[in-house]
């Protein structure tokens, strides 16, 4: 699980605003698109050659640059050239380990925030790194790997749905940033089916793996929680509109925003208690198993121990044991055993260990 | 228990401002009656027909429009939309699985909150969200289920009880604030009858069951604080009179609703704590009867082990074992065997384990 | 334990404002004093008939009236409407499960507060609530049950020991919470002394009647510190001195309260650590014993049971067994276990079990 | 251990600004020494007849006057007027077991603090009160008891060593304050050395007398830092220089101090923290021994009791046991026996119990 | 572990501002380096005699001297007196046991934190003090050993890599913060790796050494967390620009800082969690197997016992006993002891033991 806290930005020894990629290396190309669009058109493009950035803006519409994956260093420290982001700013958008985090600057700002995901494999949590930098007609989002969690946006941009097409870049960020927290929602849905499994599953038959899950499940809420708590401080500066990039009609979208971060942070916090507290019941319940095998050792040890004396006390050898020689003895012995076995139910009984 | 957190606002991709209901469906109709009232007469209707709307608010009296059932989404859009009500604060009302919250505009307030209700079979809580939007004459409430709470209110209004029908819009919302309220108290109080009859089985005779309740108590009051602890803040930002909507004679009321809310999350912090000392308890408790157990089968297994183990000596078939042969062997092997198990049991004694 | 927090105000339905008392019903008719002083003189009486209170109150004395007991409702309906009370504040005062309060008026000042008792049988602890209204000349005090608490101060006055008689009401009122608080300290001592003896009890022979205890104790503070608690808010705005009422003369004594408040509450955070370090000892030391047990256990069972074996084995009944037949067979077995039973012993002392 | 908190002020009946002394009676004298100083001259003198306070203070020098034991109250009480301290101040400082606290007058500053002590035989931690008073040219300082704390600066003062001549009563104040802060680390310091030897006894053979220490350590530690918090504050209301009685160029001297309480408050949490480790690992390696002893029983019982059971069948008495009359049957049986205990020791191999 | 916050500044009885090294002593000469550079020019050399002092600054070029080994008090004292530093500064950067803390002056600013090191044998955490004192043009810094931390910042400016040649001393300042907070992230990502070298031998196979590695790191986090923390305030302080020593252009990358400090802070936070869960989880796993061998010796024993009673008691050496002169005595007790083990076997598979 701890891997994921183990990649760090770049060698202690390397200069401040290095642009260095810090992720997995996957080879595959650097995918930039263009989505530029206001009420009246829309145009859709990807862009290939590194030159072309200069016609990409212009004052009447918003233009939407979307890039996936960090492999081409080159172009990217090019479009933060050319759009003058500060070489600090570039170097935490590669820097996929950074903490959620917002920079406000006189003409843009840049918001970093995580993606989470599944591992296919091992079911484990995994982070991919979003980074969103917005000026007044700009907007340009940074994803570690091509994810289709932007998808939907930019269809409703297409066909014109909703009022996306007539607002400002701030809506857009908005749209952006709802649909991750969204994402979030629908992956803490899955961990709260996983953990009512768990719940079951400690009651009726609780194992080994059952304890491990519960392990990894904490772990997961950690990451989460990592990665979720400091969007709150995020969109409260937004809300607090410390920046003219953010207009007051889409304050309330934002607010709306803020109330979903805090409703999620609120549920891990009550699935790390509910967590807390099913470690805390799997301990008694192996306790109790435990109690339970105890009980039926030691009423059987306690039972036959003493019968066991008593028999081997009549196998002794002596020569002189007159018992061994009534007509009467085994009968009697039997009779005795009988008796014992008897006492130690009732024994057994009056303590409720029956 | 987990299941409470499952259910989520809407599909990811869908559009903000998308009316949409997110809890479960029942075919029941959508039921909407207004009482309208001033100091000197009351009207009290159902209303059917959607059309009605425009004739409801006039500038002298109160009307209390109370909605049941989120099926009909067209009537509630229409409500909306005939009200201005912003369509993020709809979408709210209708995503029952909102987080208690306030929000202030300039011509209404809307206030979620929940209402705590058991499940019949298994006695578990469930939520039901409550939502209120208020003007200066018109106060609109909206509830997932159609249920009894607010009656009395209804009733007290309709006998011109108290002063209600003397009061603005702000006293008939801190009536109904009041009796969901007084709600959380009653069932603070049958949950706080549960803990006091499982502290007599804890002392008397705990159980797995015992282990299980106490578990689903601590949950319980898991999400009774996540319902009730925004509440503070809601009637705090009330109190504060940040809206020309809530007057200064009403003050004293929500002061008084506020201090019930204190006592509320008080006495849910309280029985967090006792359900946290009565796990420790419990654990224990099966730690000592496991002791119990452990000793039992010790003294047993220590006194006739050796006892066993010397007849055990002689039932062997040597043929010169001049012992076996003596005439008072046998009487002597039995005092033997006699002062072995006293002087286990002063053993015993002494390591005050009898 | 928690049937303190049982009892609630009012029925859920019933109108805000009316004056129920919520406490145990006690057949005693309500008392009523008053004395009334100034630095001159002196009058002492009890009240009787509810027609007397428009005489009570002079512009040159200070009027303390005591009223014990709830269950005549009507007169202390009658003395709220004369002073002018708010109803609310009489049905929180008359409500004894208020958690302590203060509410600040134009011209008074209503203190909620509660006094600690140990139940005679159960040792456990009770609270009663005790309210304080007080004006520039007039102090009233509620008590749920007569008790002698304020005995002290009746005398004091009587006396005109120390400055009382000089004083204003502030200063009345302060003697009355100094002798609430000096008792809280007199409770708390007694909460030591029962840990004390626990402490003792813990590492001379700790029982399943220390661990209730424990859990008992632990309860009496989670009660304790609710009641206590909200007194530092309550002390803190009259030291803040947002009520003329409060001189400045006076403020000394009130920050002396204070100091007093917080020392009580370090005092109880200290004894609720201590006693959850108790519970760990007390499981540790239960593991130990068990540890204890079973090392005996194992110890007679690992020598005796392969001892056991091998005179079962020359117990057998086969015809050729060439052992049984020789000379020195039975000796040589004799020696045979002794030197297992030795190695044994050697092998536990090198394991630290002996 | 919690007899240190069991003792208070003062009957609760008792006038408030009643001068009585809460801690043990000793009968010792109350001593009072002067030390009066400026930067050129120094005297130094027991002050033995009460009369002499009216010469002790004049406008150029400064005047420390310190006490210690508190048997004689009506000295105490002629300083106190002579000077005019506010009765409660003087309670304050004889009731020994006072919060640490600082009060702010006009005219002069008294701050409350604890020396921490050892007691000898039991090693546990005990405090005492300091009191400090002091105005611009007089310092009073209050101890419980005769000790040698406060020795290094009157030399430092008779030798004129550093700038302690030269400097107002604030920087004679730090002095002391300075001295007993250093004393806390000396404290700290060796309890530090005793948790270092209960961690190698911890690793090496835990005890019931290992727990005992621990549990005696955490409950010194919640002592110890009930004594030190509160100074925190002191400090801080000093160095934000409420009173016109701390110069500016002592400022820096005061932050040094703070920075040692948060230093000293640091190590305390530090030392708790550790402490509640060791508790778990002194659980676990309990639990750890009590595994082992149970593999130790498992494996002889799992083995033996197997053969002895086959053993024991060729011992029956049956007339008819074909087996016993075969010449090779011993031997069979010794291999048989064998087989067993070998296919037993594969299993817990296996098992990795060996 | 304890022993690094055992050292103390200095004895308590000696003058505050006396300059006295608190670390260990080893007898290696102080070493003074001096990097004297501007954009044009760079001057690097050893300062040996102590004389040389006056000539290094100058109003153009930044000088940064590094001061390595604090055994010569001699030359400190003299820097310090030449730089007109605080005596009371210069005890702290000489005491090595200060919290990381920062002073601002009129014309300098002091910052002490600590360097991270592993011991080489022990693999446990030891800090190092470093000292930075910086003004317009001179930058000191002071370590407690010789080490290669500071050696790329020096080689950047010997190469002019980045603009440190360009800028003022407060970026050559946030250089060495940033090089020592880089070291951080390494030292954690070692601890990173130990604790999931930790989680797989947990999981597969945990012993008495997981545990005690586990109590290590969970202490060697009480450490880090104690080093870091502060530096939080401390660069908190840097960016409110309370000193007019930073300057506006590098507020950025003082904000970066910030940002990495809280990212290390929330790791370790992080990593405290896991190390928490571990142990339970270790507890949980002891429980476990603890289980399973109980589990072994109850089904062994409950099924050897009573037939080994049974064959006791054939084994009985009674005259009278009809079975053993049946013919099919011995078959049919053979048979009787299979139908008692089988049932057995039974009895656990429905227990779910098997």
């Amino acid at each position: 699980m701890s891997h994921i806290f183990k990649r760090r930005k770049k060698k202690s020894s390397s200069l401040p605003g290095t642009l260095e990629y810090t992720g997995e290396r996957i080879e595959v190309p650097t995918k930039i698109n263009l989505i530029k669009y206001n009420e009246q058109k829309i145009l859709e493009e990807e862009i290939k050659s590194p030159e072309d950035y200069s016609t990409i803006i212009d004052e009447k519409s918003i233009s939407w640059i979307n890039i996936d994956g960090f492999q081409q260093l080159g172009i990217i420290a090019k479009i933060g050239s050319f759009y003058k982001i500060h070489p600090l700013v570039l170097e935490d958008i590669l820097n996929v380990n950074q903490r959620p985090k917002i920079e406000l600057f006189d003409n843009y700002i840049c918001i970093i925030l995580k993606l989470i995901e599944f591992e296919k494999n091992t079911n484990e949590l995994s982070t991919e790194q979003i980074s969103i930098i917005f000026g007044s007609n700009l907007v340009i989002s940074f994803k570690e790997k091509e994810s289709e969690i932007f998808i939907p946006i930019a269809e409703r941009i297409q066909a014109a749905m909703g009022q996306i097409r007539k607002m400002k870049s701030d809506y857009l960020v908005y749209s952006l940033l709802d649909i991750i927290i969204d994402d979030y929602f629908e992956k803490l849905e899955k961990l709260g089916e996983r953990i009512e499994i768990l719940e079951v599953e400690l009651i009726e038959k609780p194992t080994t793996k059952t304890l491990n899950e519960i392990y990894n499940l904490k772990n997961n809420f950690i990451t989460l929680r990592k990665s979720i708590w400091p969007l709150r401080e995020i969109i409260n500066r937004l809300l607090r509109r410390e920046s003219p990039l953010i207009h007051e009609h889409t304050e309330i979208y934002y607010r709306d925003i803020y109330d979903h971060i805090i409703q999620i942070v609120d549920t891990i916090e009550i699935y790390r208690d509910m967590l807390s507290n099913m470690l805390d019941i799997y301990l008694s319940s192996v306790s109790n198993r435990m109690n339970e095998i105890m009980k039926v050792l030691t009423i059987i040890a306690t039972i036959f121990i003493p019968l066991t004396f008593i028999t081997s006390l009549y196998g002794m050898n002596f020569i002189n044991m007159p018992e061994l020689n009534w007509d009467l003895g085994y009968p009697m012995i039997l009779i005795l055993l009988l008796i014992i076995a008897i006492s130690m139910l009732i024994y057994f009984k009056k303590k409720k260990w029956l």
